[in-house]
């Protein structure tokens, strides 16, 4: 009953220097395993280096347990800050979501996964409401719910933390979660919660952006997943998209089309995190998508 | 030697009533005008109705010098905002082009000026430095130059003034031109002066807008055409367009990206002001587009 | 015990004349109607007029059983091809959805529907497989299988057409129905059956466009819904878009990417059929959406 | 007087295999080559490797005129078609543009060229039509005038192959040229001649596509730009953008929009060459953008 593991995703950033690629490339081929993608980028302004690769560990010399510490003197000499992450097609991540009284990001989120566009197991649905419940036992979720008002809100944070633990959650989503966490609970899980923010960041932070949008008269209208951080609406943007409107569209038709953006640029979000795509560097993200 | 007056197109906003579309469009077939596009919009939220007639002038009983008297009670039955602008081949609408030291927007309204996708003529290029005089000249457009400091900037805008008077200006188009116009200046020429933003207004206001968004790290930019007012970059806005950048992008491509939004951007503003398309109401446009 | 009628859309073609606007804004302002949208458009080459006007019926004087017959002498007038729609809050449009394994188009629909964008009832899912049946169920929709081969095909249809006319179906979905309807069929409603292709069509017309797309090595796939015709894949366009693809895109990506446009540009065209926004003139469509 | 080589770019295709990042790489490492962007690409159908590395030649240890000898064994070993490229601060590739009566693209590409977006020197423009030649001389652009008729087009196109050789051409860019070139003139020029083409190919081939567009009714045009083939518009694509339009879009409403996607499509494709970005496999384009 072997532990099937499939392949590896290194994630590193250090200082640009001659060789990180040659010596890192070569210490996997000495290894016998097989480079499937390696994507780099230099920021030549604060010099600084970049890379994702992906390889095949079949033949891999290493066993998986030892690769930490087999690539740790690489990484020393070369200062790399850097994670090694298994793909292992027998154990997938563990995902939580968080939802309030929208549906249409829990629905997406859930058909994605369903038809393997999303490779994660949904451990559990937590809300502050009960509205979207049904649709968590439609589909045979754990479904939690933990009301929140001003005198609870750091208590019942305490139990969602340690649900979360004790789920062992690698990622949190917050699908139109209508509550502000707390910079305790954010700080517990850093560039692993995921939030939706319904407007083009940096334009219309705060609540209401489709009212602020309407009233403004933009004619385009945008939606931003962000790593959630301390700063609220601050944090490294992921992904975003528009879609035009007019004069002639009500506040409900902005409703509407925004919500057709925001289940997108949220599953795109998650879908690179899953894939170990994202490097945070400076507050912004570095997206390595070809 | 007679002024061939082809079209008339009626501007109008009242409030929403019973009859309005009925009785303009009657008023107009009684004295045998033939409506080549009529576009209406309701805001049911303030109340009020807006729209936009064009007819042919061929067969029309009302001579043009006429036909504001004429409109003028039924305008006033309806308490509405109106006005009636005559389209005519052998006039067009005199524009002023205010540049800097950027070419890119100059050049791509005199080439859709020249190609008759813009129908009027560029009377003059004001601008507070000489770079761009020999396209000026190349296209055989007068241009003039005044230099702008603390000093003497409400002297020179007034000469400006006294000349865009003499040329008869219907429009003023700022074509990244980087001088903050005066609150007195603008005044002059309500919803007359058109400004370009390089960014996805109402995000990064102000200076170096590529530089802000670069340091946010957006992953999309863009470019906002809009009437000048005097709170700067809060006037309605008429146009908007973005495209998606990435982490590997570095300022400069920012710059280059951004030089091919501005330009189409600020020509389809222009474009739908010479064809009486733009009626503002409450610091909000409502184009006419169909 | 009322029927409550809420408002009437005329949709109209007739060849381009004097008058047209004011008298039929006219004669519904005459019997105090009031126009909620008027939106008309000119075939200058074809010398066509077209027109959508919807207006309130809460005052109007003439019942809404004679509406057709009133308006018949105009509309004799004029020569015109016209229509009346009523909509009214307490009877809804029944659509018919034909689905056959995939089940983004549908849940996409069911969606809409529940969410308000979509006002109509889903009466009856037909399909040709047993597949999404639980779907139907979940939602409490009428599931009905029709077996399709070579040799039933034609009676299959005969029970189908027998089904939908029992139903008193107003509009047929092909949500990704993987079945040729035949001629027979599709000229019982005609104008009254929306299929998604997923192609940009006119390119890649037939089975297989993703596979076809990426053997020929395009930048950008698409996805078009249109009326069904005789001619397969060649009915009036209703509603197309596009994403952008590279070379890195594996075939199953592409489908992945397809599907996020196949539901929404379906979804579009049902809306905009629901709300009398299509006109149909030589094969082409006018879609009045200010 | 040293001519000063900055870097070099390889482009390399070859069965997939084992150790090719790592080993080319080191190649490079070892020689003290700084690798300044690295993007490889796995076909993993075909089993096929592609690869682009650019490089910083400053502390490079093999002269330039000996890099393609000491390279050749490593791409022997791998059974590898490759090239390398050397960018030269002082040696601009050499481009000719083919033009007939528009201006669009030319201006476009000029002005390109001209604020450093197109790393390239224009030796010449060669036009069947003399409508452009004020716009060379501006410019001061070398300007051939080649009439061609059915006669006389082998005689002509073989002194512009004389010319263009003299000239000592790396790129033929087609800006809008009206004549098809003749399967030999092609083939004289592999992959080093880039069209546009004023459509979303694979729709509308052949001529007058925004014609057959409006005949078709579709709602989003597009242009493509590719490597003339001797199939005519079935070259390899490189780059394709689309606009939307509408019922109430004219003929020439789709060619002034058209016009905006033809120069920027056809300016991307341009700079990808130029900066050695397309590698071409397969009737397909492998594009490293990141």
């Amino acid at each position: 009953m072997e532990t099937q593991t499939n392949k590896a995703i290194l994630l590193l950033s250090c200082p640009d220097t001659l060789g990180v690629v040659a010596r890192i490339s070569h210490f996997i081929f000495e290894r016998r395993g097989n480079i499937i993608n390696l994507e780099q980028h230099v920021d030549t302004e604060d010099k600084m280096f970049f890379m994702r690769i992906e390889w095949d560990l079949k033949d891999f010399t290493i066993p998986t347990e030892d690769l930490n510490e087999a690539f740790a003197p690489l990484g020393k000499e070369f200062k790399a800050d850097w994670t090694i992450q298994l793909i292992n097609s027998s154990c997938k991540p563990k995902v939580a979501i968080f939802v309030s009284k929208y549906s249409h990001c829990l629905l997406d989120l859930i058909w994605r996964q369903q038809t393997g566009e999303l490779n994660c197991d949904f451990s559990v649905i937590i809300s502050n409401h009960a509205e979207l419940e049904p649709i968590a036992k439609n589909y045979n979720l754990d479904f939690r719910l933990f009301s929140i008002n001003k005198e609870n809100k750091l208590e019942q944070e305490q139990k969602e933390i340690a649900l979360l633990k004790e789920y062992k959650i690698d990622l949190i989503v917050l699908a139109r979660y209508m509550q502000v966490l707390t910079d305790n609970f954010i700080a517990e899980f850093p560039h692993r919660i995921i939030n939706i923010h319904h407007s083009f960041l940096p334009a219309f932070i705060g609540s209401n952006p489709y009212k602020q949008a309407q009233d403004r008269g933009v004619k385009i209208i945008g939606a931003t997943s962000h790593y959630a951080t301390a700063d609220l609406d601050e944090g490294p943007i992921i992904q975003q998209d528009i879609t035009r409107i007019s004069h002639s569209d009500s506040l409900n038709d902005l409703i509407c089309k925004g919500r057709d953006l925001e289940r997108t640029v949220l599953a795109k979000a998650v879908k690179l995190h899953l894939e170990s795509k994202i490097l945070v560097y400076n507050h912004k993200t570095i997206i390595f998508e070809s």
